[in-house]
C-alpha cells in the first residue's frame, strides 16, 4: 500500500518538551532569540523527505503547510485555516500557540510577543528571496532583525537519528510518453536564455528537472520527482546537483551529453564560479531558496519566472493521450470501486474509510500500471467528508452508515498520466437537504464543463461560474475550483488554477481540475471533481470570436440518486446524461460484467 | 442644452501643422528632443476645463483619453482601442502617427524612433508620480532621460487665446442630501491621520474634495466639481487651493471653521513649508501630480490611496433616498422619451440622433431639477450604435431607419443623485439575430441584477456572470460591465468596478451600473444599463453564508421587442415580469396619461 493510516503518536508531549527545550539552549548559546522552523524543504514542494520533516520531529504537527517560531519563552506555530483544528490535536498547546495564518501574520505575532532589538534566526536554505524579502522588511519596521544562519539547527538536535537524504534511483521517462525529447526541451530553452541575454538560469523546483530532463524519481511521496537543484548554462549540458548514487546505465545514456549530475555539495562551489561581475544568471524570487541568491550577490539575478513552469503546463499530444488511457484505466477502477460499495452497503457488509481507501488503491493497482496514489486518498464519511484535506487514521476512521453521504478524493501515478477524481456517494437514503446541495455543487461543476471563454481568460474568471448556482442559495466553499495537474508529476502544478487568485492565462493543452463543493460541518462534504483539458479556440457558428472550451478527462458516474432534476436546466441535464453515456460507452467495455450492468444502471438517462 | 453636436474643425492641417512647428523650435531652445502633452489636467478627471484642452488644441484630437510625444521631426499619438479610429479622422496623418497603446506603449514607440541619449520633457503638474516613476524607469532602460521642466510649452505657444481657468461660484450641498456633514467627514479623516501617525494627506481629486466638504462647483462640463487641491492637516481647517473668486456668502457660512479657500499660487509655498524632515504628509501616487511629490523630497510622504475614495463611494441613508427620488424623476422622462419616440417612429415622423439626443435632454430639463447632464448622450443609431463611445455630431448624425436598432446611453446631474441609463429599442421590425443578441445580453443583465455574493467579493469576480450567456454563443463585449456612480458628483467613480480589474470589494451602499452590451460593427450596439444598489449581507433560509445582493435603481421598459423568452430561463422570465411591473407602478403616477398607457403596454408580462 501506498497509503498508511497511522494516527499521530500520543503521548509525545515530553518529547517535544524535551526537543525544545534544547532548541532553546542553542538560542542562547548562538545569542538569538528566537529561530524559525518551515515545513518546506530547499524545494518548496508539497511533500518533503523523511529527513525535511523538521516541523514534524519539533513539534509533533504532520500537515502539509505550516511554520514553527520558537522564542526563548514564547513559541507559535502558524497554520492556515485549513489545519488549524488538526494543530491543536497534535501539537501540546502548553508549548506551542497555535496561531491562524495569514489571519495572523509572522510579524503580528512577533510584535506582541518580542522585543525590539531581538533576532530571529532562520535557515535560508528553507526560505525564498521573496519570503525572506517580506519578512525582513515587516520585521525591520519593529526593530528586529531576521537573520540566516548557516547550518540547521533542528538537524543538529536530530543528529543521528535524522534519516539521510533520499539517494533512490532516477528512471527515464520515455519519449512516447513525454511527447517532446529533452534535447529538444533544453534547446528551446538555452535559445530563450540567449534571446533574453541571460547566461543562466537556476531551476529549484524538482518537477521543473525532471520534466526538462525527461526523468522522474521517488524521493517524495506520491510525486515521483527527484530533488535536486539545476544550472542550465545559456551553452552546454545541464548541471543537475543531487547525489549521483541515483545515477542508473539507462539514465545515464539517456542524459549523455545533454546533462551531468553533480553532488548537491558542489552547488555551493558552482554558484561562487558563478558570483563574477557581469555573469546573468535568472533565478525565480518566489522559489530560489534565499541561501542561493545569497551567494549571487555579485551576479547580475533577473527575476523570472521558472521558465518550465508555462511549457510544463501546456502538454504535449503524446501526454494528452497518455493522460486519456490513463483516465480511462483509472475509471475502470473507479467503476468497480462505485459498483463494489454499492453491493456492500446494499449487503449490509460492514465498510469503513480505510477499508474504501484500501479498496481503491488496490483496484488501481490492480490495472498493473500504478506507480504511486497521486496523494493520500481523502476518504470521509459524515461528519469527516466536511473535512476539505481530511486524512483518515486508524483513530478516525469510521464505518460508513446508511443515511449518510461518503466522500471519496484520490488519485492514481501512472507512466502515461496522473489522475485525481472525486465523487461522493449516498449511502442509503440521502435527505433532501443533502441532494439539493449535491445538486447545487453538480450545477457548478457543470457550468465549467461546458464553459465557453475567449482568449485571455484567466482562471479568477471562471471560479465565480462554479460558485453561482451555491451563493444564490446562501452557500459557497472555501478552497479553490481547480489546479492544475501535472504528467505523471505533481497532482498540483501551476501556473495556472481556477480559483479568486488565478491570475495566470487558461491556455489550450493546460489540464485542470473542475472540483467545486460544499461543505456542512459535523454532518457531511460534497464535492465532485473532474479534471478538464483546454481545447484550442474555435468560433462558435453563433458568434464571432474564438472560444476556448473544456473537455472533461475523467469518467466515471456522478451519483444521480444525490441530484434533483427539478433544479438543472435542459441544457444542464444534457450535459449529464451526454456525460453519463460517455462513461457507459468508454468504461464498459474496460470493466467486468457485473460491474458493467451496475455501470449500465448508474449512467442511465435522468 | 447642456451638449453641442459640434463636428470636429475641417481643413485644421495648416493649423496644427504650424503649432507642431511652433513647439519645435521650442524644443530647439530649449535642448529637448521630444515633449509629452498629455490629455489630462492637474487633477487626472474625464473632463478637462477649456484651458487645459492642450492636446485638442495641438492635435485636433477631441478624445478624453491619450496623449501626444512630438519629437523633432517624428510626433505620435497615443489613444487607446475606442479612439483609434476617431483619432484617425481628427488628426493629420502627415503630422502624427496614430498608436494604440497599450497594445503600443510610450517606450516601445520611443525606442524606435528616439536615439540613445535623448531627453524627453514633460510639465510634471500632468503627469502622476506612478506615471512618472513607471516611464522614466522604461526609458531609462533605453538610455533617454525623462525630464520634468517647469511652465507648460503648449501654454506658452497658446499664450493669450488661451482660455482662463475657470471661476465658476461654488454651491453648497444640502445635508439633506449629503446625509454627513462636512465637519463630521473632516474629524472622522483627521481622526484616522491621528491613528496612523500622519500630519497631514494632500487631496488632488475634485470630487474627493467636493464630497469631503459638501461643496459642488461648475469647473467642468457634466461633473459638478470644484478644480482644487486641498491639504488636510491632522488639526485644524482644511486648506483648499482654489480661485477665492469662487466663493459666495453662503459657502463662506457653510466652510467658517473648517475650510479656507487660498489662491492656487500658494499651493507651492505651502508644500515648501511642509517639506521639513520629520513632516509626514501622505499622497495617493497614482493621482498626485509628480510636481506635488517633488517639491516633497524632504518630507516623509507615505503611499497611500485617497482616502475619501471608499466613504465616498459607499452612500449614506439621505445620499441613497436622494438616488432613488432622481431615479423616480429620470425614469419618468425616461418613459416619456421611449412613447415619444415609439410614436414618432410610428407615425412616420423624422426623427434623428441628434433630434433624440435633444429630446431627452429637454424631457429631463422638464422635471426642473436637472442640474446638467451626467455625459454627453450617447444617441447611436444603426452601426453608429456599434461605435461604444460615439457621440453623435452634425457630420454624424443619422435618421434612425426601421428594421435597425437605436441605442440611447443617457442620464441627468439632480442635486439629489446622478442617473447613468442604456436602453436599445427596436426602430420597426428587428431581425431574428438582433432578437438572440439582445436577448443574451439581457440574461447577463440579469445575472447581475440578481446575482447573490458573499462578503469579500469583488467587481472581478462578478464580471463574468455577465458575460457567461453570451460566451456560450461566441460573443462577448470590450468593455467592464460596470462602473461606480457618485451622488451628483462624477457617473464614473472609484474605486469599485465590475470588470476584469475590478480587485475592489463590493460593499453594502456602493452604486455601481449593470451594463453588458454587445456590439455588431458596421451594423448595430446593444447595451441594456441600470444602476443598482448594494444591500447588506442577510443569509437566505436556504444557506448559512451572509449573502450581498443589488437593488436595481433604474426604472424605465427594457424593449420586449427585443426578447426571445424561449433563451430566458424561468428565473430570467420571473426577475424581468416583476421589473416591469415595479417600473409600470412606481413611474405611472409620474407620468401622463398617453405616456401611462404606453408604459402599461411596454410592461406587459412576457
Amino acid at each position: 500500500m501506498f497509503q498508511n493510516f497511522d494516527a499521530p503518536a500520543d503521548g509525545a508531549q515530553s518529547l517535544h518538551s524535551e526537543r525544545i527545550s534544547q532548541l532553546r539552549d542553542l538560542l542562547v548559546a548562538r545569542k538569538i532569540d528566537a529561530y524559525l522552523v518551515p515545513r518546506a524543504d530547499a524545494h518548496q514542494g508539497e511533500y518533503v523527505a523523511p529527513c525535511d520533516e523538521r516541523l514534524n520531529w519539533l513539534t509533533g504537527f504532520s500537515g502539509s503547510a505550516g511554520q514553527a517560531l520558537i522564542g526563548r519563552s514564547e513559541a507559535a506555530l502558524f497554520v492556515d485555516g485549513r489545519y488549524t483544528l488538526q494543530a491543536a490535536n497534535q501539537v501540546p498547546g502548553s508549548l506551542f500557540e497555535i496561531v491562524e495564518s495569514p489571519t495572523t501574520s509572522l510579524d503580528t505575532w512577533v510584535k506582541a510577543n518580542l522585543k525590539r532589538g531581538s533576532v530571529i534566526a532562520f535557515d535560508p536554505m528553507l526560505v525564498t528571496l521573496q519570503q525572506f524579502e517580506k519578512s525582513s522588511r515587516a520585521l525591520a519596521e519593529l526593530e528586529i532583525m531576521f537573520k540566516p544562519i548557516a547550518g540547521n539547527l533542528i538537524d543538529k538536535l536530530w543528529g543521528e537519528a535524522r534519516p539521510t537524504p533520499p539517494t533512490n534511483p532516477i528512471v527515464v521517462q520515455p519519449l512516447k510518453y513525454a511527447g517532446l525529447s529533452a534535447a529538444k526541451k533544453v534547446a528551446k530553452l538555452q535559445a530563450d536564455l540567449d534571446a533574453s541575454g541571460d547566461d543562466a538560469v537556476i531551476l529549484t523546483q524538482p518537477d521543473s528537472i525532471c520534466w526538462l530532463l525527461n526523468i522522474r524519481g521517488s524521493d517524495v511521496a506520491h510525486n515521483p520527482v527527484v530533488l535536486a537543484f539545476a544550472l542550465v548554462p545559456k551553452v552546454g549540458p545541464v548541471e543537475v546537483f543531487t547525489s549521483p548514487e541515483k545515477m542508473t546505465p539507462a539514465v545515464s545514456r539517456h542524459l549523455d551529453g545533454l546533462a551531468v549530475l553533480r553532488e548537491p555539495a558542489a552547488f555551493e562551489a558552482r554558484l561562487k564560479e558563478l558570483n563574477q561581475r557581469g555573469t546573468t544568471v535568472s533565478v525565480d524570487p518566489g522559489k530560489t531558496p534565499f541561501w542561493v541568491t545569497r551567494r549571487l550577490s555579485k551576479a547580475n539575478t533577473p527575476h523570472r519566472t521558472d521558465p518550465c513552469l508555462l511549457p510544463k503546463a501546456i502538454k504535449t499530444p503524446a501526454e494528452i493521450d497518455g493522460c486519456r488511457a490513463a483516465h480511462l484505466r483509472d475509471g475502470a477502477a473507479m467503476a468497480r470501486f462505485l459498483a463494489w460499495l454499492d453491493r456492500a452497503i446494499e449487503a449490509g457488509e460492514p465498510v469503513d474509510e480505510i477499508g474504501a481507501a484500501q479498496k481503491i488503491e488496490a483496484l488501481r493497482a490492480e490495472t498493473g500500471q500504478l506507480k504511486d496514489i497521486s496523494f493520500d486518498t481523502i476518504s470521509g464519511s459524515g461528519p469527516n467528508g466536511a473535512i476539505v484535506h481530511y486524512r483518515v487514521t486508524e483513530t478516525s476512521n469510521r464505518r460508513l452508515r446508511k443515511g449518510e453521504l461518503f466522500l471519496l478524493d484520490s488519485g492514481g501515478q501512472y507512466p502515461d498520466g496522473t489522475t485525481d477524481i472525486t465523487r461522493t456517494i449516498a449511502i442509503g437514503q440521502p435527505t433532501k437537504t443533502m441532494v439539493r446541495h449535491a445538486t447545487l455543487v453538480l450545477k457548478g461543476h457543470i457550468e465549467i464543463a461546458r464553459v465557453r471563454f475567449p482568449v485571455g481568460t484567466r482562471g479568477i474568471d471562471l471560479d465565480p461560474l462554479a460558485r453561482n448556482a451555491l451563493w444564490q442559495f446562501g452557500l459557497d466553499y472555501g478552497h479553490g475550483t481547480g489546479h492544475g495537474v501535472g504528467s505523471y508529476l505533481s497532482v498540483h502544478e501551476g501556473p495556472q488554477s481556477i480559483s479568486r487568485r488565478g491570475l495566470q492565462e487558461i491556455k489550450p493543452g493546460m489540464i485542470i481540475s473542475n472540483e467545486p463543493g460544499y461543505y456542512k460541518t459535523g454532518a457531511y462534504g460534497i464535492r465532485i471533481e473532474n479534471l478538464v483539458l483546454v481545447q484550442d479556440p474555435e468560433t462558435p457558428s453563433t458568434g464571432d470570436r474564438p472560444m476556448m472550451s473544456f473537455e472533461t478527462l475523467t469518467l466515471a458516474p456522478i451519483d444521480t440518486r444525490l441530484i434533483d432534476p427539478t433544479l438543472l436546466t435542459d441544457f444542464e441535464r444534457d450535459w449529464l446524461n451526454a456525460y453519463h453515456a460517455r462513461v457507459a460507452r468508454e468504461i464498459g467495455p474496460e470493466v467486468d460484467p457485473t460491474t458493467r450492468r451496475w455501470l449500465k444502471a448508474a449512467c442511465q438517462k435522468i
